[in-house]
């Protein structure tokens, strides 16, 4: 999916909502777990309900892997489901991989050809030849951590390079690596402040905005500085949307808590 | 598996070799391509050829999702063959993780609980906060990339924080966290002359070592600068050994190569 594609199905759909989907057994609704493969049948549930009010979803891979082969067969099941029933939705596989060069391609093969997500979130500390295999994909996006929304970002994150914070330092040098137009960023919604700052090192570029609801962000103050002319954000909810209810509702209350946020949007894009 | 056990293999095999089980199918032997789990069974065949040779195993995770399904279960039954035929061997997930704290317990648990292994390489970014989770698992090692040794290694990790560079920062950072004694840290040997300001840093911990061999660091200048009165270091190597002949004899060559590089351990150790 191209980013011109992303953004008309964000001023189609009114929404820039991507609903994370960190499926966790222990909090999922207990009439599911008899099912053969219940991290799928939630999913699969939460995406039907919902998929009209998000432009895209976000497993974390983190918790497939934790339930071993059938966490990574749940995993691929979704992303096919997603891939065949709304192939207009952005797919994000939240993995956050980097590895040495000849390494990440094979990370990037896994996500992007054999799961075919349309992206995956990847660790910048390895630095350019870490990335550019992920960026070596046609029509494929890869979303770089710069400032993340957990207290641990200010341990090295936000520590000072030459008078210059380290994710700053980041956004900038990813600029000149091969490919960087395929790059996104993750940027954390707890400290919306600092999105008029990086929209001057990025100004064009899609933003991937966790921590709103849950950690804390405030959506109309990182619209307020994140916002670019083709949108540029999406703007992830995990817990706050998938977990709204753990009843026979659970998908229903999802949708009404996924609505909640497009509505919001709406308002904003309109404005 | 504890430090002092490990020290103690390493003393009994007069070697701090670990071999990694970089699996690439467009690598391996043609003839092995025929059979169900061509990835399990070049795995087998190695470790069971080179693990007097060794003290630990390394599998780069990203190998094993780039197949998928088959893949995660090569990996699965890899670990378990390790853990049931020689549980003296040390463990290592290759797989580079790091996310905000409960998604780190579903890495952790990933790979200390479901796949048992003893080890698990994380990436320092995301901070405090992402590396904790990890730390929390009694007698299990989280080892930590400090200083890559691939070329993007100077893109930020060498980058200077008030005269210090990052690659030290994160070191000394991290010996303040709960349960640091039981980190471990990725140390590049491409630049063997950093060893002697990491162990003023880090004097105790064990450093796992890539880029000895195929990406040209020399192992004598390493472990004068590297090695602690634990020994404190292990080497790793994975293309060297694994792909030393692609013919019938692949086994056999992989413990040749890997007997060379015990034999200059055994040197190094009695000096």
């Amino acid at each position: 999916m191209t980013t011109e594609q992303l953004t008309n199905e964000i001023r189609k759909k009114k929404s820039f909502l991507c609903i994370g989907l960190d499926v966790d057994l222990n909090k999922i609704p207990a009439h599911l777990l008899d099912l053969e493969d219940p991290i799928f049948e939630f999913n699969k549930a939460i995406i039907d309900a919902t998929h009209h009010l998000c432009v895209a979803y976000k497993p974390n891979t983190a918790f497939y892997e934790a339930y071993g082969l059938k966490g990574w067969k749940a995993l691929e099941k979704t992303i096919n489901y997603l891939n065949t029933k709304y192939p207009e939705i952005f797919t994000i596989a939240d993995a956050k991989r980097g590895d040495i060069g000849n390494t990440s391609t094979m990370y990037a093969k896994a996500f992007f050809e054999d799961l075919a997500f349309d992206s995956v979130t990847v660790a910048p500390y390895m630095g350019k030849d870490s990335v550019e295999p992920f960026l070596a994909f046609d029509n494929k996006h890869t979303i770089m951590l710069a400032l993340t929304s957990n207290t641990g970002a200010f341990d090295f994150q936000t520590q000072n390079i030459d008078d210059k914070a380290l994710y700053k330092h980041v956004l900038e040098i990813s600029k000149s690596w091969e490919n960087s137009e395929r790059l996104m960023y993750v940027v954390g919604a707890t400290k919306a402040e600092y999105f008029k700052e990086i929209r001057t090192i990025v100004p064009d570029s899609f933003l991937l905005v966790p921590g709103v609801g849950a950690q804390g962000g405030n959506l109309q103050d990182v619209c307020k500085y994140g916002m670019n002319n083709q949108v540029g954000l999406l703007i992830n909810s995990s817990r706050g949307i998938i977990y709204a209810s753990n009843g026979t509702d659970f998908a229903a209350e999802a949708a009404s808590k996924a609505l909640d946020l497009q509505q919001e949007m709406e308002m904003i894009l309109g404005l």
